[in-house]
C-alpha cells in the first residue's frame, strides 16, 4: 500500500513525487513516456535551446553589426541545434530521474489505469457536481493503479494538442502537418511553414523557423495574435515579426493544408485511463478546487488536466499545495504543516519571441471588466531603460502598469529578457505592494529589470 | 531664492532633481561635465554597452559553435562599438535634460562654490561631531552657490578615482596609466593590460578587454577578486577568467608601470567646493544619516559623496529619501508626505563580467560576523535552472542563498543574468520573506530566475 500513487511524470508529478517522498510519503509515481513530460520534452525547454541558436544566428547574419561585430558565411546547422536540444533535454530528464530515486520515489514506466474499487474497500466516489460523477458511497481507503494500491491518488496527466477535425487525415503524414511535439523533432528547415494559432507556442515557433529560414505563414481565428497578452503589446510584437517577414493572417481560419503546417491551436486535458474514478469534469478538465481537491475524496489533480492554466510553474505550484494538503490531512512527518492554498492571481506568463513578452495579473481591460472602476495603466518604452538601450539596437519595447487604487495589480512587459523580469513583478504581486513600497525596492543600476522602478516613478 | 539648489548630476543628483521640481520645489541643478554622471558618461552605462559587443564578439569567434552556429572571419571593429557606446551615452543624456526641462528644473553648467554665508542671513552651521565642523550659530535660512541663493542644498558631488602615488606622475600619459575614464575612451585595443585592482570595475574591464584581445593580468593587493562578494563564487569566476586568458596576481601590489595599466583601486568622494560649509566627513565622505541630513541644517547629501556604497542604484534612492525629507520638511504640496528612510539592508551589486555575477544582503561569512549563530546557506548549480542550461553550453554557475531562523537574509548569484535576477531577491528581502512564503512566488517556467524556487525546494 503506497500513501501516494501518482499519474503522470511533468512538471506537477515529479515536482508533486520529490515533495511527497521528501515529506515521508511512500510514493509510487507512474510515466509512460518520458520523465519530465511535454514541457520539458518536447515543449519548453527544447524550444528554448533551440530558439537561443536562432538568436545566435540572427546576430551572425547581421544583427551584431549594430555593436561593431561583423562575420562572414553564417551557417546554422539545424541538425547540430536539434542534437544540442536533445542533449539538453535528456541532461535535464537524468537530473529528475536522480533527484527522484534520491527522494526514494518508485517509478513505474507504464500506461496507468485506474481500477473503479480497491480490493476490501467500498466503491470510490461521491457525486459529481453536474452528475457526470460516480454514485456516491463512503469515504474510499484505497485505490488500484495497474495493480498497485494507495491511500491517495494525484493526477496529473497533462494536456494534448487539440487537432481540428480537417487536419486529422494529414496528421498520418507528420512532415506536413506537425503538432508542437513533431515540429520539435524536425532535422530539416522547412522551405515554408504555415502555422495554425497564433498563441505562445505558435509564435515561438514562427520566431524560431523565421529566424532559420522558413518562410512562415501564422493563421489566427481571433482579431489578435498572443491570446490574453495586453493589445497594445501583441500589436507591437506581431509589427517585430511582421518587418522580420513572418506574414499574419488574423481574423482567419486555415482550412486546408498546402504545405507543412504546425497546428497549435490550443491543447486539451488527457483523462484516459482515469474513467473509472468518476471524476467531476468541466470541457474535459477535471475540476479541482484551492486545495488541488477532485469530487473524489483522497483523489487530487494538479498541471494541465485541471485546465486551470495550462502552465508548467503553475503545475509545479498546484503540486505542492496538493502534498502539502495530503501531508496536511495525514498528520504526521509533516515538513508543511500549515494549510496551504492554490491562488491563481499572480501567475507569470512569458513568451520567448525575440523580443520576450511577458505578463503578470490584470491588464486594463480585465480590470475594467472586473469592475475595478478607478483602474489605471501606467506605460513607459523600454528605452528608459538604459542596459536596455545598451543592449539593444533599434529594439522595440514596452512596460506597462496597471494600477487599482495605487496597488499595482498587472504588469505586460515587451523587451528581452522580459521573461527574467517579471520574476520581480510575480514578488511585487503576491506582497500585495502598493507605489509606496514598490518605490523603495532598489533596483540595480542598470538593468533592464529597473524599468519597473522608472515606470513607478513616472506612475 | 531656490526651495533648493543641488550639486553634481548624477544620478542622485538628476533623479533628486526631476522630484523636487515634480513636488514643487523651484529647483536648480549645477552640473559643470555632462548630465548623468560617471555613472552615464563614463561608467555603467558605456562599459555595458561595450561589453554586450565583446560578448557577441565572443560568440562570432566560436563560442556559438556549441549551439551549432559557424561564421568566418570575426571581425571587432573596436573604433565602431565605441562610437556606438558614445551613441547610447548621448541618447541617455539628451533623455535626461529633457526630463529634467519638462519636469521645471533650472540647469546651470558650472562648478558650483557654496559661499560660507547667505546674505543677511546667520553663519551657517552646527558643530561636527568630530570637531571639523564650522562652529555652530542658528539655524541658517539659506545658502549661496555661485551668487543664486537657495533655502536648502543637495549635494550630490559623487567620487573619482583614487590614485596611488607612483603611478600619478604616469597620468600625464594617459595611454600608459589609465582611469575608467581613459579606458572607455579608447578606441584602439592594447597590446596587454595590467590592472591595477581586481575589484568590478577592475572585472569588468578585464572581461572586456580579454574579449577585445589584449592580454589582461590583474593585479589585486587582497586574497580574493571582487572585494566583498561571496569567497566560493568569487574563487568561480576566476577560475572561468583564467580559462579564458587572464592571469591574476593576489596578495600582490604593483609598483611599477610598464605598459597600458588602468587604475581601479577605489573612489573617493569629491568634495571640491563645499569647504565652507563646515561640513563633518569621515575618510572624506559626508556623514549622512538615514534620512540624508548632513551636520548643517538644510544640507543634505546623497550619492558617492556620502561613501555609503557608491552605487548608482543606492544614489537614486538616497535622493529620493533626501527629497522626500526636504518636502516633508516644507510641508506643502507633498506628494510623499510620509516620512522616508533609508535602508542599506537590501542593496543588490552586479559585477557584469561574463558570467554576470550579483548579491544582495548577508554572505554566510558576514552573517556569522554580525552573531547570527543560526544563520546557514543553502546552495545549487546553476544548471538545475532548464533555461540556463538551455542557453549556457558548458556554462558555470551557482545560487546561494543564506537564511537565518528561516528568513531570507543574503543570495549570491554566478551566471548570466545575476543582474536581472537579483531584482526579485531586492523584493524578497525587502518584504523580508521566510521560506513559507518564498516558496508561494510563481516564478515563470523555463527562467534563470527560476534556480531562486529551485533552491529554496532544496533548502
Amino acid at each position: 500500500m503506497y500513501d501516494l500513487i501518482i499519474i503522470g511524470g511533468g512538471p506537477a508529478g515529479y515536482r508533486a513525487a520529490e515533495l511527497a517522498a521528501g515529506a515521508g510519503l511512500k510514493t509510487l509515481l507512474f510515466e509512460k513516456r518520458a520523465l519530465g513530460g511535454v514541457c520539458l520534452n518536447e515543449g519548453c525547454i527544447p524550444s528554448k535551446a533551440l530558439l537561443y541558436s536562432a538568436k545566435l544566428y540572427d546576430y551572425a547574419k547581421g544583427g551584431a553589426a549594430a555593436y561593431g561585430v561583423t562575420c562572414q558565411n553564417p551557417i546554422l546547422d539545424y541538425a547540430a541545434a536539434v542534437k544540442r536540444k536533445d542533449k539538453v533535454v535528456q541532461t535535464l530528464t537524468a537530473g529528475i530521474e536522480a533527484s527522484l530515486k534520491k527522494a526514494g520515489v518508485e517509478i513505474a514506466r507504464e500506461h496507468a489505469v485506474v481500477g473503479r474499487d480497491a480490493p476490501g474497500t467500498p466503491s470510490a466516489g461521491i457525486a459529481g457536481r453536474d452528475g457526470n460523477g460516480a454514485p456516491g458511497s463512503s469515504r474510499p481507503t484505497g485505490f488500484t493503479v495497474n495493480g498497485r494500491q494507495a491511500r491517495n491518488l494525484l493526477l496529473c496527466t497533462g494536456s494534448e494538442p487539440i487537432i481540428p477535425p480537417f487536419c486529422r487525415g494529414e496528421l498520418r503524414s507528420p512532415a506536413r502537418v506537425m503538432t508542437s511535439r513533431d515540429i520539435l523533432a524536425l532535422t530539416e528547415v522547412p522551405e515554408t511553414l504555415d502555422i495554425l494559432g497564433g498563441g505562445v507556442i505558435g509564435l515561438e515557433m514562427a520566431s524560431l523557423f523565421n529566424s532559420a529560414g522558413s518562410k512562415v505563414t501564422v493563421y489566427e481565428m481571433t482579431d489578435k495574435i498572443a491570446g490574453p497578452l495586453d493589445r497594445e503589446i501583441s500589436a507591437m510584437l506581431q509589427k517585430v515579426y511582421e518587418k522580420k517577414g513572418v506574414t499574419f493572417r488574423l481574423n482567419t481560419r486555415l482550412e486546408a493544408i498546402t504545405g507543412p503546417t504546425l497546428v497549435s491551436a490550443g491543447r486539451k486535458p488527457v483523462t484516459a485511463g482515469l474513467e473509472a474514478l468518476g471524476l467531476y469534469t468541466e470541457n474535459g478538465a477535471i475540476v479541482t478546487d484551492e486545495q488541488m481537491k477532485t469530487n473524489i475524496p483522497n483523489v487530487y489533480a494538479a498541471g494541465d488536466v485541471n485546465g486551470q492554466s495550462m502552465l508548467a510553474h503553475t503545475a509545479y505550484r498546484e503540486a505542492e499545495v496538493a502534498v502539502n494538503t495530503i501531508v496536511h490531512a495525514a498528520g504526521a512527518n509533516s515538513v508543511r504543516p500549515q494549510t496551504d492554498r492554490m491562488d491563481y492571481s499572480a501567475i507569470p506568463s512569458v513568451i520567448y519571441t525575440n523580443p520576450e513578452a511577458a505578463a503578470i495579473g490584470e491588464t486594463l481591460e480585465t480590470a475594467q471588466a472586473k469592475g475595478f472602476s478607478s483602474a489605471r495603466e501606467t506605460k513607459l518604452p523600454m528605452l528608459y531603460s538604459g542596459r536596455f538601450l545598451a543592449e539593444n539596437e533599434r529594439g522595440e519595447g514596452l512596460c506597462k502598469l496597471v494600477w487599482h487604487d495605487n496597488r499595482l495589480i498587472g504588469a505586460h512587459l515587451l523587451g528581452t529578457p522580459a521573461s527574467e523580469v517579471i520574476s520581480t513583478l510575480s514578488a511585487i504581486l503576491y506582497n500585495e505592494m502598493d507605489i509606496e513600497r514598490i518605490q523603495k525596492i532598489i533596483f540595480p543600476h542598470p538593468t533592464v529589470a529597473e524599468i519597473v522602478k522608472e515606470a513607478v516613478f513616472h506612475a
